[in-house]
């Protein structure tokens, strides 16, 4: 039955499929250091018992009960209640790939079990529905969130079969699959979800069963889109990208998370089905995503209204909405495109992401997560009572399982294979088996440049080893047998070391960690004349802790160039790199109307005073204070 | 029964009260031309026939009809449906008082007798409690608007006693006052509504009858605020005000239309009670409003998101709130402090708020209002499909009849009078008749600064004519008796002139209308490193429709001082003047990340070209294309 070899990841094509990149599995990929390796600890250690808690605390898992008819009760949460177990049981396998451990194939069989038998006997699975109104089913797509809830559960299912767990999850999520498919395929019924995310975990159920029906019906539900067929949810068309077919949409708008999703499904479809039009048009987007409506963190979606994209160039900073499973979602859109493409940039936005946007989300203890990730957040910031520091769950707890899944299957974004081929995407320590070359990896990455690699295991003949040169890198060197030289990419972003490799052989990539004053596209009204401070994949920001005068006084001096401080393991926050800078402090004084015919920015003279840097992934982990990612320039 | 003077106007504190100045009627003020004199013709001749239409579509009108079981039918709108027809009767009322006419006397007693009817034996009036869920009377008050509507018939009732309309309103508004009274003053209720506007209303109908309980009870329900009374509304504490006592807050927060009504009954309660510690308390959230929270065109409330006043700084031009309605109870507000104190900075503010925030909600032609006025939109707005142009009416219709109440009775505001003396706080040509001194005012004013005022009628003895000197004229000039000097005003920020007046006397006061490029504290983020440019009380702005050049591409050159137009009547505008400034064109073209180590801002070497700028509340007149106050500079 199934097509696809298996690869134990969350998103890989078929072998008939148009990917020009083959990814690894999440036990191929061991990750031992450096940040990345740590997030994994942590998820492991603190994440995941949260989660479990929370599954029974927060009415996800009594739900179910109570549509099984095991419990009395009433239900509890938000319609889409169900997803928070599918994410959580996701996160389950892919650890259990990671680090197999009998609790969790316990985990995961219980909960199959549970939702087994609170599964209709047509396949049909919500307890929402189910419980709270029955003759509702089908009938308010345009914010049901059914078929969002069942492409987390398609998604948990097939990690669960590649992860090795219980085949009844499986057979769980293919009757409500086959359900859907029944419905809305063979049925004829049009509605699609007002929240996309099953397409893209249709394909990958399609994947690893070969059911075309899955594959037709993510096509379908995706051709749907732009036809009106979303009823007024109240939040406009815009809101669940219904307003133009997706072959003709510009621009992302909208829901910023529904359309990372939906764009993540379009880029399947277009791999499984070579429907050139999906590809391009989701590219077209994505270039334009990039260019106008991205943050420096790799943040999506500007506005809390709407939780939507916002308009070209409006990136405010401080009320930057930039939900952590925008992050994530981002994340999936970018892999698959890294997939259709080999194109590195897909690598660079998915590293810049992962290691801004997506990480900052997770306190550094792993307990308690943000679900709105700002640039800049004031010292008096009484309006903003939910989302100002990290909390363990949410009323709305999309994101914390959404991370926990995420963190981890890390490995499968880390390499991908290829015709005799084995690309290297992001580093970090550990080992990669392609299963012909197996590397091991050394490097204090992010916090240091220096990647050695050194095969373990090299099959016969010539094979390309491609490392990505990461664009932020200006001055990039590469050492292959003692011998040192520049590092030139190739047009699609990759270093392409083609070779007769032997076992013990060395590749060094040494790269750029220079730090960076980055300056904003002028069209960037919100940000104008201010600078932020880079290094390697790192965005930093200042926060009110580590200064010695107000931060909302700090002028950036761009020539007093910044100074990399030495690795240090700080207190609350965990192994970091600091950055100073040279500032000026300069007292504005509160007088009246803030608005003058006397321009006030040009007349500061302060004092000279050193402002210091932190990684923006690592801020909120010590007092609540003032933060900002971008300094006004001296 | 009546203690106060019967001043025909919708703020008349007692003779008794702590006032300071004393306003005049909606008749004594007749303005005879410029914008305030336009708007009031059209208010009268296009803008309150499409209320009228409205109160039967909209529900408003039905909504009454079935409570008093003289109609079928399914309850239209919002809870606080009521609450737009009270609005228009106030607007009637005051129009009537303008410029009488039967036509409003009779749709005044119409609708106060279907409101009689519908008014439930103990008093208690809404339709939609009365129809939709009688159970739930009082029991949800955080969200009820029962209150909220209550203030708004107490307002038109007043403003119907005033203006000599029917009795019957006011004996409705009497009824549900007392019973108001009955359960959250005697019966010892400490329920508080989640939308302060009862408090200031209860004080006018204390005001105009009397009544002790009204009062009493207005006091009550500012006391009680901060006491954590309102239950979870969903929208947390900040949003109603109720997070901190009104005497402990330092800063307006929350939904801004509740904090700035909830303020004009706490100084209408110190007022009339005398309790200094409520005007201590307002002036200080004022004063921190003002420096910190305000735009420029005076508008309030920075956030969709809760509609609330946002963080102090945090003031975006483009997803600035300022919803209608917060400008008009600034009004209100500001119109307390000023009777309360004499402080011209107040009159200052009504005045920016009139000439800018408020006068930009209304189409040139009266028929479409803004429910949101931002400082900016892109030429690229698809995301605000809901805000982006004027529209007849919304299904929140709050503002609408709220601009035609408050433009039928702009008379009210314009001068005071006292000891004998008479202060003119806004210019516009017509007549002043105090009953003591009476003015004929004849000026151009805001497009031309020359105001003359002569004395039609004089008292006997000496007696001050005191004029304000706005805060924005950099070199005002008086002439008295044909000698001309410099305008020193007092400490109060008014040029006070006292001596024996005779009939014939002339005043001429020269207001500086050199137009003002204005330049923002730094510590607004969202539009540093731009300028505005203003002349006189108008913030101007630079539509597209108006530019040779992209105006996202326009960098303004301060150095090419703006330039005045001559006075000229404008399609679809109506008579306005236009400043042309000196400014660079420069493209900016969109390639990769706009996130570069290279400062692009700086190598801004562009086309000289002229920007022009039209006042801000005469823009989206004419296409729907992008706007800006704020420009970035050259």
């Amino acid at each position: 039955m199934t097509e696809s070899p298996q690869v134990v990841g969350p998103a890989v094509p078929t072998e008939k499929s148009k990917a020009v990149r083959r990814p690894l599995g999440v036990p191929d990929v061991e990750i031992t250091g450096g940040p990345l390796g740590r997030w994994q600890r942590i998820n492991r250690e603190a994440s995941l018992p949260l989660a479990f808690a929370q599954m029974e605390r927060s009415g996800s898992v009594p739900n179910l009960r109570i549509a099984a008819g095991e419990a009395e009760g009433v239900f509890q949460g938000y319609r889409f209640q169900d997803s928070d177990l599918y994410k959580t049981l996701e996160a389950v396998a892919w650890e259990h790939a990671r680090r197999p451990a009998g609790e969790y194939l316990g985990y995961i069989r219980d909960h199959a079990g549970l939702l087994a038998r609170a599964q209709r006997p047509d396949g049909y699975l919500n307890s929402h529905y189910q419980v709270v109104k029955p003759d509702r089913i089908y009938t308010e797509l345009e914010y049901s969130h059914e078929m969002y809830c069942a492409g987390h559960l398609f998604q948990a299912a097939v990690a669960g079969a590649r992860a090795g767990g219980d085949p009844e999850l499986l057979a769980v999520a293919r009757r409500f699959a086959d359900h859907l498919a029944e419905v809305f395929l063979d049925g004829g019924d049009d509605g699609i979800d007002g929240h996309a995310e099953v397409e893209t975990a249709l394909v990958e159920l399609h994947r690893l069963t070969g059911g075309r029906p899955y594959l037709d019906l993510a096509k379908k539900l995706i051709d749907n889109r732009g036809k009106g067929l979303i009823r007024d949810s109240g939040m406009g068309p815009l809101y669940a990208q219904d307003h133009l077919p997706v072959r003709d949409a510009a621009t992302p708008v909208g829901h910023a998370v529904r359309q990372l999703y939906l764009e993540a499904g379009i880029v399947d479809v277009y791999l499984e089905t070579g429907d050139e039009s999906l590809l391009e048009c989701s590219v077209r987007r994505w270039e334009d995503m990039v260019a106008t409506k991205m943050y420096l963190t790799g943040g999506l979606g500007s506005r809390h209204d709407g939780e939507a994209f916002g308009e070209r160039y409006e990136l405010p900073p401080d009320r930057a909405y930039n939900e952590s499973c925008a992050a994530i979602a981002s994340i999936h859109w970018n892999w698959r495109l890294l997939l259709a493409t080999g194109e590195a940039r897909y690598a660079d936005l998915i590293e810049r992401t992962l290691y801004n946007a997506f990480a900052a989300s997770t306190s550094a203890d792993g307990t308690r997560f943000f679900y709105v990730n700002p640039l800049q957040r004031r010292d008096d910031h009484a309006e903003d009572a939910c989302f100002e520091r990290r909390r363990e769950w949410f009323a709305c707890a999309c994101c914390p399982p959404n991370i926990m899944r995420t963190v981890a299957s890390l490995g499968h974004y880390v390499a991908t294979a290829g015709e005799r081929r084995l690309d290297v995407h992001q580093y970090a320590p550990g080992t990669i088996r392609s299963g012909e070359l197996d590397l091991a990896v050394a490097t204090g990455f992010p916090w240091d440049g220096k990647v050695a690699l050194s095969v373990e295991r090299a099959p016969e003949g010539p094979w390309a080893l491609a490392l990505r040169v990461p664009a932020w890198s200006a001055a990039t060197t590469v050492t292959v047998g003692g011998e040192r030289a520049p590092a030139v990419p190739g047009e699609n972003g990759y270093l392409v070391l083609e070779r007769v490799w032997r076992q013990g052989d060395t590749v060094v990539l040494d790269l750029d960690m220079t730090p960076r004053v980055v300056h904003p596209h002028p069209r960037i009204d919100a940000v104008r004349g201010c600078a932020a401070v880079e290094r390697g994949p790192l965005v930093y920001c200042f926060e009110q802790a580590d200064q010695t005068a107000d931060l909302d006084d700090l002028l950036l001096d761009p020539a007093a160039g910044p100074r990399v401080l030495p690795l240090e393991d700080l207190e609350g926050v965990g192994p970091t790199v600091l950055i100073e800078a040279g500032a000026l402090a300069v007292r504005r004084p509160r007088d009246g109307m803030p608005y003058t015919t006397t321009p006030t920015a040009g007349s500061a003279t302060g004092t000279r005073v050193t402002a210091t840097a932190i990684p923006y992934f690592q801020w909120d982990n010590r007092e609540g204070g003032a933060m900002r990612v971008w300094l006004p320039l001296a």
